[in-house]
């Protein structure tokens, strides 16, 4: 659940109010209150007495806001198509998306933006009033959708910490400097001593603070070696950061990748070099993708909540479009998942 | 390119016409019309030598409906967004669509309705003015859209051929029936002599075509044995699928199976029952994914041209906004690519 910013006025209860008190989501409390069939009996009976309990009273303009606008929201992602649509984890976060909103009246669209021309024609569409608001993913830096949002006072929810800091803007972040750091006491404990990275793209805050996580354990260890190279979370990235890293040291023993989809080709990279993954090279992803599971051998990593955070980012929008307050910015909680990569 | 219904008036040039003439795209000729940059420019020269000779006037009430209307089409995808996120067929269409607007001043919107009422939702969208055209795939019998969208008079191709004949209706679809013919050839060429199919769903007419032009080919040899089992595109689908025809008759020694994916769950079902293949059982698949060279063998298919069936379906759209006429429908040749299953 998001935690919300203060109610402006404590006495009226918002919808937020009632989904705390009746112990569900705010998404479901707003399909009792519009009518949708989907919801389950218990949850309606719950929200329904939370309702008489509190007097909530529906804000009807926002309601008709709502139900009489566009009936759809955007799923903006900031990637070249193919990208977006190979990449699991934005995959994930679609699929989560679309189901979090099943029920809720409210559509789906998925926008494909490549470059900020095509951010600027997401933006006049946004603007033109075609969609209700908006969840953006995979920002890069300089992007100028969030600012664009704001002041055109469009909804909207970035998946991941933005590029700039932007007063009032909800997110749902997952803990990736937390991961990162998971990564390298793992790879510490395990008496690895050359230990590499191969980062994400620098202009995304999540493989900034992934190798910044990462790289503070190493220093506090007295063991950062600067040993990083760069991917753009594609496997054909991570496997030729893999072979840049072997030209500059042959001798590492240990490598975080900052997405499952770099590390299989890093594993790749080290196995083609007769390399034996985790005998002379320990490998560690991020995500949990599924495939993660399959790669050869298993690869350790540490997983984000790609489908919670989804939710919850549809979730803090639907609070908005029932002119609730913007939700306060959430982090989500990243854990490792030991197979035996690494 | 695709064929075009006679012009109304042969007097008066279309974008069409112009397009022939200067020996690019529609949507080439458009992007000149609409001063995109996007345009080599050699490409540019002809087309407005082609202007030039015609003595073409752009449509400019046509024009100003497409540039000052949304700048968005449609692609809508009639399945569960899980399937649609995972397919790699989708995901080929999507990506050759998104890349064909280039350019164009339009942006894609991709919508997956998983049920006749969100294809409902999907259509309210569109009637509502939200986007300026669609083209819709993986239809499935009963599908509403089509008539929807013909009723409303919102320009639209079909990405296949739609489940009902509507006429007046463009669509663009791949040869399915002859590309099940040559995967039947194949097998009755190699010597093969108990031969199955797992057929997609009854409900989608690329499912039917490329059944019925497989066991067409058997009949016709007096080879066709009825063993036919069901599966929805996926790999699980077409474990099962083989599973149960071994049931059946585990004397079969050949298999169609109607998309790469569920090839894929063919074989691994063969594999795990020990038998070899094409040893003991030879496989077929059909689209040429990426994966399909992949396979344990690799696996011998019937490539379909998805991305230049998605490349002319946004053509065929374009024209259609450009105020030119309907394009007739277009059906792409498929072939046999034979690698190591069959």
């Amino acid at each position: 659940m998001p935690r919300h910013v203060r109610n402006p006025d404590p006495a009226v209860p918002t919808l937020a109010t009632v989904a705390a008190l009746a112990g569900v989501s705010s998404a479901t409390v707003s399909r009792v209150v519009n009518g949708s069939s989907k919801v389950s009996d218990s949850h309606r009976a719950a929200v329904e007495s939370a309702v008489a309990t509190l007097g909530y009273v529906p804000n009807r303009a926002a309601r008709t806001l709502v139900t009489r606008r566009t009936g759809a929201v955007a799923l903006v992602v900031r990637e070249a198509v193919e990208f977006g649509v190979s990449d699991p984890y934005l995959g994930n976060f679609m699929v989560a998306a679309s189901q979090s909103l099943t029920g809720s009246g409210i559509h789906l669209v998925v926008m494909v933006a490549q470059d900020d021309a095509e951010h600027e024609a997401v933006a006049d569409y946004v603007r033109a009033g075609h969609v209700d608001g908006v969840v953006a993913i995979s920002l890069h830096d300089g992007d100028p959708l969030p600012e664009q949002l704001s002041r055109a006072r469009i909804p909207f929810v970035v998946g991941g910490r933005p590029p700039r800091e932007l007063p009032g803007c909800c997110f749902v972040d997952v803990d990736n400097r937390g991961g990162g750091a998971l990564a390298a006491q793992r790879l510490l404990d395990d008496g690895r001593r050359v230990i590499a990275a191969v980062s994400g793209p620098v202009d995304m805050t999540a493989a900034v603070d992934r190798l910044s996580g990462f790289r503070g354990v190493l220093r506090q260890a007295g063991r950062d070696t600067g040993l990083v190279a760069y991917g753009s979370f594609t496997r054909a990235s991570g496997e030729r950061a893999m072979a840049e890293l072997l030209e500059r040291e042959p001798g590492i023993d240990a490598v975080f990748a900052a997405s499952d989809v770099m590390a299989l080709g890093v594993q790749r990279a080290l196995l083609s070099t007769g390399r034996s993954v985790p005998g002379d090279v320990a490998v560690i992803g991020f995500d949990d993708i599924d495939l993660a599971q399959y790669g050869t051998p298993p690869l350790t990593t540490v997983r984000q909540p790609a489908s919670a955070q989804a939710r919850l980012a549809v979730e803090s929008l639907l609070v908005q479009l029932h002119g609730g307050d913007v939700p306060e910015p959430v982090t989500l909680p990243t854990e490792l998942v030991v197979r035996e990569s690494g």
